[in-house]
């Protein structure tokens, strides 16, 4: 099993879900895309979850990903503030799933331990950190980066491809 | 606007989600059919939410609901089971919604208000009420009929077809 060598990070939200595309090609991470799906204010959680749905659809079918990778969130402010952000995880996990690529899913502490090492680390060093790992000539927005550091977390916990040492 | 004749309820659950599927024709409630979609015990949450989307696809195309209902949960147990009921809950509003049909919800309490008379009505009223409203010669199971109770709410809330005074 060779794993896929391109990585979508999805980090899903009712209002923005940010996504992160990168390549691994052997121990060296590359960069692809990142961006946010912001849903429309004020119309209702239906029709945020399809755009959710069809942007994410969109963003595979054009980037062509093997793998996703969605943050496992445990911990909500409260019920109903995870109630929204589970249906936003629900479509999430569904687009890539139809889309026909598998989906794994880390904890946000494992998630700041890949990206920054440790698991505490706040929203502004995994930035900083998820720039400097792909080589970004600017800081991602927040939602982009948190998306590229579930990416990022996927690259260094599964197994590379075996091959002759790294020259 | 005269609304659908035919409503789908649904309580989505990750483990189990039901349905049921009623007629109103005028003042009058028939019903059509009521069920469950279980997922597969010990499957990854992932797959879970395809067996749900999917087995609600096949009940719609099945049956042709014009509208869906989906009791709005607001609390839960705590954070963890509302992010898992979230994301069934998410799969499940956007099965409706691909399948070109309108989505409703309404609180717990209200549905419980519209079947039994009051909002603290416990599940076996639930059921007992949904039988006699539906003239089911049998109880209908906790899960289908807390699907069937949520269309009933949604056909003694949403408008009639207005015509002349019922004979």
């Amino acid at each position: 099993m060779t794993g896929g060598d391109r990585i979508l990070g999805i980090d899903p939200g009712s209002r923005i879900t940010g996504y992160g595309v990168i390549d691994r090609q052997g121990s060296n991470l590359g960069f692809v895309s990142c961006g946010t799906i912001r849903t429309g204010r004020g119309r209702p959680l239906a029709e945020r979850l399809v755009e959710i749905y069809d942007g994410l659809v969109n963003v595979i079918d054009l980037h062509a990903p093997d793998i996703a990778v969605v943050e496992e969130v445990f911990v909500a402010r409260n019920p109903r503030s995870a109630l929204l952000l589970g249906q936003a995880r629900g479509v999430a996990v569904l687009a890539a799933m139809k889309s026909g690529i598998r989906v794994y899913d880390y904890t946000p502490r494992v998630v700041k331990q890949a990206v920054a090492g440790y698991g505490q680390a706040d929203k502004a060093q995994v930035q900083r950190m998820v720039r400097a790992l792909l080589g970004l000539s600017a800081l991602p927005g927040n939602d982009a980066a948190d998306a590229l550091a579930v990416a990022i977390c996927h690259a260094n916990h599964s197994p590379f491809v075996t091959g002759p040492a790294a020259g």
